[in-house]
């Protein structure tokens, strides 16, 4: 592991969210991709991060970023703007989140402009966002020693092209099982990925929620449970704190073999399976190294079955 | 391991099924639960067959379930009866079986008499069948050491207060995901599971198909991965297979400690992705021993993620 970590680029929505669930609700609460994969990612790694706000974002949040090493060098500032907003809630299946409104605010002019420091960036995460935004930021990046994109159903719909562009250029692409089987037309997990891997990315992660993800990288395939949470207080922010964990703990190990990309996607899922506890990013308040670590020795466990003697036969 | 495996007792349909799948189709091939979970254990240790066919169940397949080391000494042929058939097809989705026609023939008035040494069986595996069937056999059992039972949506809909009480009675049950949340009415498998241990059975062992398995025992947690076919031929009786494999590694080890069922889920896992592969019993007419090790040493590796030297410390 290196001693000093490269920072992690990220781009992608920082909204205020207003999200209620069977067991409680929060409103115009810190939220979006780029919001939550940063944070998870600072557990890390140091992190740029490229958004867009209003003048309405309250300073506590860019204060709270700021305090856990996030460059907020690339977030522009909209005089008399609106942040982005999304609105939304979960009925007893957490799997299936209800829009209510979406308010893109400053979000629908948003042209990252990437600060010369960023145009550096060895580790580049493409958060959920609009495809053709993640190619502009793409263009910027001079040698990227690693590039990430995560996606969404909406921009499979509506940006197919634009979508299909990003993945030739990205080494490693984030989708949960629906959006890959939907991009793909593929019923099979196994053969979405494969079709995936197909369009461009070496290595493609399919996040199955309360089913834990797959890593596939080259013919490498590798299997993550979940962590066997009794109550979820909210998912959203789940996969995006997944990739950000993800992404960090890769650019703080300053490689991508093999062995490194399955533990970070074990550390994925330990920032998930955290973020999940409470609303907006509020576990991540309080959230300790000594937890994560606890947590990583906890998927060892649920997933290990063979001692050691045998494993060494 | 014991040198001298217990016999597993095993009791279910014994079937002829006739299938279609977006791959091919077979007329009343070999099927059933028993036959299917019997087969599979066979591959670690003896089985005594407990079942009922008619006078048309061909020789055949009789003597395929006698060359894998079952005893068919349990097993009730009706003269002038007609075997239990199942006709169903899968389409795309092939998570879904659609059910053509049922047909009890000699299943309608079974009553499971057990051989006189049948009763003494440490390891009995109470396969898919009317519970009211599972208790006889149970209270036939004089002193077993580990009692597994697996059930289905109809008996769950249509015989409840049964089921309830052979799960009272058991060790071990198995069901799938959508079995267990129908039974207890939980959303999360993880309450599910819990659940149904709260009803009886100190471990759950939970199916998840695509996803993988889950095994709750006592306060113990694992998660198998599930292994990453493109191409299945006929899902039919991967959940007896993997049922079978548990046991059948149970008992040839001699031993319920939590390690020895963790590894019971992955070689119940490696069986039921071998099922898959082919029609009716097909994979297993022809399946090695060595086969089996080297897909276990596959499930291994699929969920590995620390090198030896890190485990250890």
């Amino acid at each position: 592991m290196s001693d000093n970590p490269s920072p992690v680029l990220i781009v992608g929505s920082m909204a205020l969210d207003s999200v209620r669930t069977p067991t409680g609700e929060v409103q115009d609460a810190l939220g979006g991709a780029a919001d939550y994969s940063s944070v998870a990612a600072s557990f890390y790694s140091p992190v740029q991060l490229v958004g867009v706000v209003g003048d309405d974002f309250p300073q506590e949040h860019l204060d709270f970023l700021a305090s856990r090493n996030i460059d907020l060098g690339g977030v522009q500032k909209i005089a008399g703007g609106k942040t982005f907003r999304w609105a939304g809630y979960y009925d007893f299946d957490l799997n299936i989140a209800h829009t209510l409104d979406t308010q893109l605010n400053v979000f629908a002019d948003f042209k990252p402009s990437l600060p010369e420091v960023y145009k550096q960036a060895q580790y580049v995460f493409l958060a959920n966002i609009d495809p053709e935004l993640q190619l502009q930021v793409l263009s910027q990046v001079k040698n990227p020693k690693l590039t990430v994109m995560d996606t969404m159903n909406f921009w499979i719909e509506g940006k197919r092209d634009a979508l299909l562009k990003v993945l030739r250029h990205v080494d490693i692409a984030f989708m949960n099982d629906a959006e890959a089987r939907q991009l793909t037309g593929k019923l099979s997990v196994v053969k979405a990925a494969r079709a995936l891997q197909a369009l461009g990315p070496k290595t493609v992660i399919i996040k199955k929620g309360e089913h834990g993800a797959l890593l596939f990288s080259g013919d490498d395939h590798f299997a993550a449970p979940s962590y066997p949470l009794e109550d979820i207080a909210d998912p959203t922010g789940a996969g995006d704190s997944f990739a950000g964990g993800f992404i960090g703990y890769v650019a703080q190990q300053g490689s991508t073999k093999i062995d490194v990309l399955r533990k970070a996607v074990v550390y994925g899922s330990v920032m998930a399976s955290f973020n999940v506890e409470d609303f907006s990013l509020n576990r991540m308040r309080t959230l300790s190294h000594a937890d994560i670590a606890a947590r990583y020795r906890q998927f060892r466990d649920i997933s290990f079955f063979e001692a050691l003697d045998e494993a060494i036969a």
